[in-house]
């Protein structure tokens, strides 16, 4: 039993009293609907319904969880068929899968082995362990079903029991994806997410031709502060009728501000210029956390913030190889004082609802939980990115519960570009979820019933009601 | 089993062989008094022993825990019966008791769940889930209970096996009730803490007026540094004379300072002006916990610092509904810089006693074990408000227990305005060592005959020793 | 069977089923070699080879671990018989031991007990507790087989199976004593340490002497940035030659830079003045970080970086009784911005190896797992110093492991001075690293197969690697 790829038990406690209560937990809510809020799947794989070419384009090349882990052992993002800042792949897809598999026990114990071991057995029937002698053999298996119809990215999607998944564009997107799927007739709900930072960031890549063309797109006058704004309202419109119930901002920080309209024009007119002051930058940003909370109070979307991650540390690896390619550092995150000025003008607004993700978890007991078992407007998204995971988990609950509570946490995030792994992450947040609850059960610190009806709110009820989609809306955005 | 509402394994480890350990360590302790050094009963209550009015006005309405939970699911605290910033209340007891029924579900995993249902179940009776449906059941049983003699502030006190409880005043306060309860014959030891932040934080409401009256009551002239000290040394010994035998500040940062008389007396003239900056004010705080410690050095007072806390962080809260309205946000403290200035001077001092306390729990390890590891003035407070908790009590032994021992410790506070979840909290705090120590004994750590006697320490003694309660105290303060 | 000093199930998890796999995990490593590439043993213990001298002077005298926290309960470093800044001993050895057993209870719970236990019960035999009553016994026993040749320092070295133990130098000792071992026929295996602190921290006691003496040694001109750097890499070729195979570098903080050599001639001349400014001094001390790893490109040493200690807080014990005598307190460090300038030039060098050390467990899922989980130059050394303990290595783990895995991880350090206590320390290393793998294997995370394979890692293979100790060199410091 011990030795197949996926235990039946993997990740309850291992006290027997404790680990039946966790099997009775997951019984209920193994087989649910998966809700996915956040993510980053690329809809151009819904809207045209192509195979998946091989299992290292799939499954090896776009995983920065993956590629980091190797490239820290001393293994060139060449060899892993990385594609490099002009896109150019310098090996061939089998021999990077057979690097891959030769430093496969580099991942023992990270939940990048829990997702592929899920992938490997439960997509793909294999049962052997991946190494040099398996290489080729998982190479087939994989290669040969990803050309099978029941392999492509629809089949794939019914077949998770996904009942709707969100993507995340920039404003500049078109979202022609979204509407060819919309206009296809297939029932698989696919929306998008308002994920304004390139428009948003002044040190962004091209902020200066990105305004530009967010005029174009818009037809404001994105040269003036208040042109700007109806830019972003108009964009934010058109995201609603593609499905949008919520905006996604990703900055270093957790930093608002509250300036006064002139100060706000006195800014903007500042930043735009291609010298801006890394202070002026993060102003801008502060500023505009504001401006999208007025925004999400009059057109309903629920905002996330995502803060604290230190981008492209390495700056050779940015110079070659360009954006998230795993040199992302977390940085400590100050919310207590950040959000304070945004809090201080909207913070009781019964309209707002506003998900944080952090970094960095000394935040998780002294900040987070408390401001979220205060603000009304405040809850808290699951463990994020490098927390993602059984222990990551398990530290969240237990840091944040006995002050925000359950109810102030909005379920699960896969937030992944992995699409294959996302019933593998959706299974260890749900398993994760019932050790805790069963272990708080074992200890009478809540009882049974108490637990399973928590246990269906973690995994499904919460996020559809966080995330507002319980609310159907029209292809206008408007609620029905 | 599993249903009641208050099991007799509440909190031990899952681990049969562990809980076992855990259950002969309670036995031991479980019947043990009270000692109670800190925290913030009313001692009208026990000078008047009146009956309390009603179940709302007695759980609800004071207990920040509760609301700001509640207003954090956007109940408003009018619906709760909370009294606004001008005394008002505007909600029917009983109608608040509802709302607060109906999201009860709420405290699922919180330590306020389990103070409560020990509340219900151990003092009322109840066995069953509060709920709407058992709204008026609930308020029923409690309304009544209330109106018994055996309901009554002394009885309880009597009742619970409360050897001591400290209560904590401002300075300004002229100890009236202490006085009565001294004066009445009742046995009870209700004895006072000399709290002195509203007429040493130069940014606290009403200071300039404070300072005045702070003069008068004493007859020292409070506009001179000389003074202005010696108006404590005044109140000090008063606040002796009705038992106290601690100091305690509240503070949001743990800076400390040591200037000269001739810095004092500068920074003294400015900080009495209304436009006090802040950084004139906080080095005025800063320098005052040097000030307290000398004074402690002279009459034997131990000091309590509790650092960390950014009050009234929702500004329309305090605004509408005045201080202390579960607003307050934990934030970093840097004690390995702050507390340097006041141990340089007085760090060796062998009559200086300060027990620290601390809302950021990542100075647990890192600064607060090795400072008390250290200091022979400094002990470590046991785990404050937002920790004061399972999860928060097993992080503080974890953390700090392997560098401090458990000798540097001082035992629980119960540190709360509720008077009747006293016992309930002392009870989670025994639970939660013996778990921690019958941990430790079946990881063959410590030895059962060890942890038996750390038990006993960590229950009753430890308090009693740190606080310096075995030192009994003549009418005008000194030893005897 | 509880009631012995030393259980034969010691730090197992409690959980029958957990414990089963910890004991076969452990059965493969507990008697393998101990490799201890950091520690502080004086190579003058294995160069004379004479008797110690007895139990106070081995045992506690020397140990700050135990003396820091006796000092925090008020007893006295002259009581203990620690020398004082003149390295005069005010007490009686026998009387000292006598004041360490009455208060011997304060370490419950503390790793100190657990190396104690260890060496009373498995080195010298004894099985009572040591209190009062059992002080003559114990220091009876002791002191009798100190005198014996199987407690000789080299008879102990192949007793404890040591097969490389490294010791720690300043660049301005001759290494007489490792030149003695080398010629003397024994084939112990001591290495030295390249530890320059004192010639690269400006605020060191006696900088600009010490800086005069690394002339004169080296026959370079030290007053010169290049003459500097050049007694540097003379030093280094003679401490590679005496077996020498990493440096180390104890720094307040992470701070690193990068600066042109012209502004590195500026700064060395102004650091040479006694007068230096502190933001110079920690502007140097970072240039030399990188400045060190360029020199480890070239000579292939490790570098290990421990950073985040504040030395000697207590500036009373500093002035009576000098430094490291228990009264260093760890602070916050920032790698992800400290580091950057030298990751920024040398981070993608595949030659360069850099192990880091710290003090602040919030770093270590935040920035440290991170970093070393991308960067292929950089380790993670094991907990350090207050860490260094059953609790400590659980949250190393369960803080890192999931994000940089077990490979960018080294192995166990002793990091002692405590030369009796080595075994104890990788004993209480591999129990716990075992305890750590069986839950996961338990928990279905990692396979049992693969666990095995882990546990020989952690406690053997991986720190031959890491510390390059499996490259035999020959005398004059090349790889043979």
């Amino acid at each position: 039993m011990n030795d197949r790829l996926l235990h039946e038990d993997r990740l309850f406690p291992a006290d027997p009293g404790t680990r039946n209560i966790a099997r009775d937990l997951y019984a209920q809510v193994r087989h649910l609907p998966i809700v996915s809020p956040h993510g980053h799947t690329d809809p151009r794989w819904f809207a045209d319904n192509a195979a998946f070419s091989n299992p290292t384009e799939l499954l090896l090349a776009p995983d920065h969880y993956l590629y980091r882990m190797l490239y820290s052992q001393g293994i060139s993002l060449q060899q892993l068929a990385v594609p490099d800042r002009n896109g150019v792949t310098h090996t061939d897809p089998r021999a990077a899968w057979h690097v891959f598999a030769e430093h496969y026990y580099l991942f023992r114990g990270t939940p990048s082995a829990l997702w592929l071991e899920h992938v490997f057995a439960g997509l793909f029937g294999i049962d052997r362990v991946l190494n040099t002698a398996s290489a080729d053999y998982y190479y087939d298996i994989i290669d040969t079903a990803l050309q099978q119809a029941a392999f492509r990215p629809r089949a794939l999607f019914d077949a998770f029991n996904i009942e709707v998944l969100a993507t995340t564009e920039s404003p500049l997107d078109a979202l022609d994806h979204h509407r060819t799927i919309n206009n296809s007739g297939w029932q698989g709900r696919v929306i998008t997410t308002y994920r304004p930072d390139p428009i948003v960031d002044p040190e962004y890549e091209d902020f200066e031709a990105s305004l530009a063309t967010f005029g174009s797109m818009t037809g404001e006058n994105t040269s003036t502060w208040q042109g700007y704004l109806n830019a972003h309202r108009t964009r934010r419109a058109y995201f609603r009728s593609m499905g949008a119930t919520a905006t996604d901002h990703g900055h270093p920080t957790a930093q608002t501000a509250d300036l006064s309209v002139s100060e706000c024009e006195t800014l903007f007119a500042k930043i735009r210029n291609s010298n801006v002051s890394a202070d002026d930058a993060e102003l801008f940003r502060a500023q505009m956390l504001t401006e999208m909370a007025r925004m999400s109070i009059d057109d309903g979307m629920v905002m996330q913030i995502h803060a604290g991650a230190h981008r492209n540390h390495n700056r050779w690896l940015l110079a070659h190889y360009g954006r998230d390619k795993g040199a992302d550092i977390p940085q400590r995150v100050n919310f207590v004082d950040g959000l304070k000025p945004l809090l201080t003008t909207l913070g009781n607004e019964p309209e707002l609802s506003i998900i944080l993700f952090n970094l960095d978890e000394s935040t998780y007991a002294r900040e987070l939980a408390p401001l979220a078992g205060h603000y009304p407007c405040l809850k808290l998204g699951p463990p994020w990115w490098f927390f993602d995971s059984p222990e990551g988990m398990r530290r969240f609950r237990e840091l944040t519960t006995e002050t925000a509570g359950f109810y102030n946490t909005v379920g699960f995030n896969d937030d992944t570009r992995a699409f294959l792994s996302i019933p593998a992450r959706h299974d260890v947040a749900r398993r994760s979820d019932c050790s805790f609850l069963a272990r708080m059960v074992a200890e009478h610190r809540i009882r049974r019933d108490e637990a399973l009806e928590l246990a269906t709110e973690l995994a499904y009820k919460l996020p559809k009601k966080a995330y507002r989609l319980d609310q159907h809306t029209s292809s206008d955005g408007s609620p029905v």
